[in-house]
């Protein structure tokens, strides 16, 4: 395999100018780097974070408000993919779920290198959270889920919620309804945000107007939505889209209540397919988050950073799953 | 290594049964589920898609509107650091530069399955491109340099243009700067967009207030800067802050022409970090695209998409280069 050297050799050129060439050093001049780029391609030289680290890596998985140790919990396909990918690359997982508030006990990259640790994944916690806070200057290689921060070392992996509440709105607006309500989750959340933005730029697309009366904000869970739902339903909502699935089982169980008939009077849609998604009656139309595939990116993430190469976000495509729960609206005919 | 025989094995199921259980397929229950994903992490299953794929790859790039041929231009780093990776690999890579418009002769899909490419990366083009528009039903994996089209084919990558803005802003307020302008490209572009975006949540960060006056788009070019720079200065501006290093080349030699003196009566911020940030007098201060990084992932992100993983996006990290076109503002005095 060509290295450093025979670059420099064909050159004639010392080793640490063709290094400075390939990283872009100010101090080669632009002619002598094109020559240095250009031979290293020629002759086929693989720089040294393509060829495989071999060293075994310890890593730490912390999780907060997330369920992950049974099936039907949102957090448990995506702690299976980290570790389906961890063992491909013989890496060594140990998980520390933690209590509310606990983690203030710690010193994140004391904690990590006390314990050995090379890299962390952290999930389920906010961005407001004192741990989270002290991400913005740690040393550690760290992968969150969902949320951002803006420190070299540390790289966010989640679906793209954008697009995913887009794919929602554009489905309702093929069935034919305009009066689109959504019901989100949290404000102070960047996923709230997103999917927010999502739902807003797809009612743009598709030139139906947003009314005020029919957004609102609860959390993530399901007991909040008798709060939003009749108000929607009175200001003539057709659809509803939510931020998510538990909060679509909410929606779904006012409206039963409220001798709402779902789709055919209104139509509802979810956000994450988690199993009981399959289960509700109807059965939830959902946007897909493949969880597996989220946890098995988060490990790819982790490599590249590992590697000192500054990956910042991570996105991956949810997918429309379309059940039951959404149809036509009322006095539309199927054409 | 372990296979899917193995953990069917161990709990007395079919292939089929463990193939779908590790997939998430709806037929499979989740008691069932949970057992074989349980059981594929203890024995150390590996994932089809994280064995090593020894094809070789022939791999299409197509460039419009981008230089790449010489050092100094935005495409050749990105194209050197693709083709670095690509050589790991060992994949063959054809360059093909696109006259403007030319694509509309192409497509897509039926010129790469007749070349016999696996995959296609595209720099350059814009959205509204004919081109492009085929991507939204492509099936041949692809990767765009900044663009965002939604397919699950089709991944982009690109550095998070909102944070580099952002540190740009930053930048400025730590040195004392309030009155801060910007000159951004084309309104028709993501990047552009996003680039609006970090400056106008940079100010919001810092409590200050944006002036309508004090924000432009042009292009990216050089020469569009004189329309803008006398009314940011008459309006007060103490700070610029650029799309790109070409409209801060501009815009500093509209400054000099006026007498105006850089950074002592105004501070001048570029974005991209081309060669030409180095040359400029005084040199500029710039937000670096780490364009070999860009390359280098472009092809790793194109491997996910090869394998099935279904990556939307991929941010790399922008990084602040302080050089001499930023200083305190007029009458600060150094603390």
């Amino acid at each position: 395999m060509p290295t450093l050297k025979d670059i420099a050799k064909k050159l004639n050129l010392s080793v640490s100018t063709v290094s400075k060439g390939l990283s872009g050093a100010s101090d080669v001049s632009m002619k002598t780097r094109q020559e240095i780029l250009g031979t290293a391609v020629k002759i086929g030289y693989v720089p040294k974070q393509a060829k495989s680290d071999t060293a075994p890596k310890r890593i730490c998985v912390f999780i907060e408000n997330m369920g992950y140790e049974r099936v039907e919990q949102f957090g448990y396909d995506i702690i299976i993919g980290f570790k389906l990918e961890a063992a491909a690359k013989k890496w060594d997982v140990s998980i520390m779920p933690l209590a509310m508030n606990e983690e203030a006990k710690y010193d994140y990259d004391e904690f990590m290198v006390a314990n050995n640790y090379s890299a962390g994944f952290l999930l389920g916690f906010n961005l407001h959270n004192d741990f989270i806070k002290q991400l913005d200057k740690t040393n550690i290689p760290t992968v969150l889920l969902d949320n951002v921060v803006y420190n070299k070392n540390v790289a966010c992996v989640g679906v793209d919620n954008r697009q995913g509440i887009f794919y929602a709105v554009e489905h309702l607006v093929n069935l034919g309804h305009k009066k689109i309500a959504m019901l989100n989750g949290e404000t102070v959340s960047m996923v709230s945000d997103e999917r927010l933005q999502g739902f807003l730029s797809g009612m743009r697309a598709f030139g139906l107007e947003t009314d005020e009366k029919l957004i609102a904000n609860g959390d993530y869970t399901s007991d909040m939505a008798d709060k939003y739902v009749s108000s929607f339903v009175e200001n003539g909502a057709t659809a509803i889209v939510c931020a998510s699935d538990l909060i679509a089982h909410g929606v779904m169980r006012e409206l039963y209540r409220m001798g709402v008939r779902v789709p055919d009077d209104v139509s509802v849609i979810g956000f994450d397919d988690l199993p009981l998604a399959s289960y509700t009656t109807p059965s939830l139309t959902t946007i897909r988050q493949n969880r597996l595939e989220i946890g098995r990116n988060v490990c790819l993430v982790m490599e590249q950073i590992l590697r000192g190469n500054c990956v910042s976000r991570l996105l991956l495509m949810p997918e429309l799953v379309k059940r039951e729960s959404t149809g036509l609206p009322k006095g539309y005919e199927a054409t």
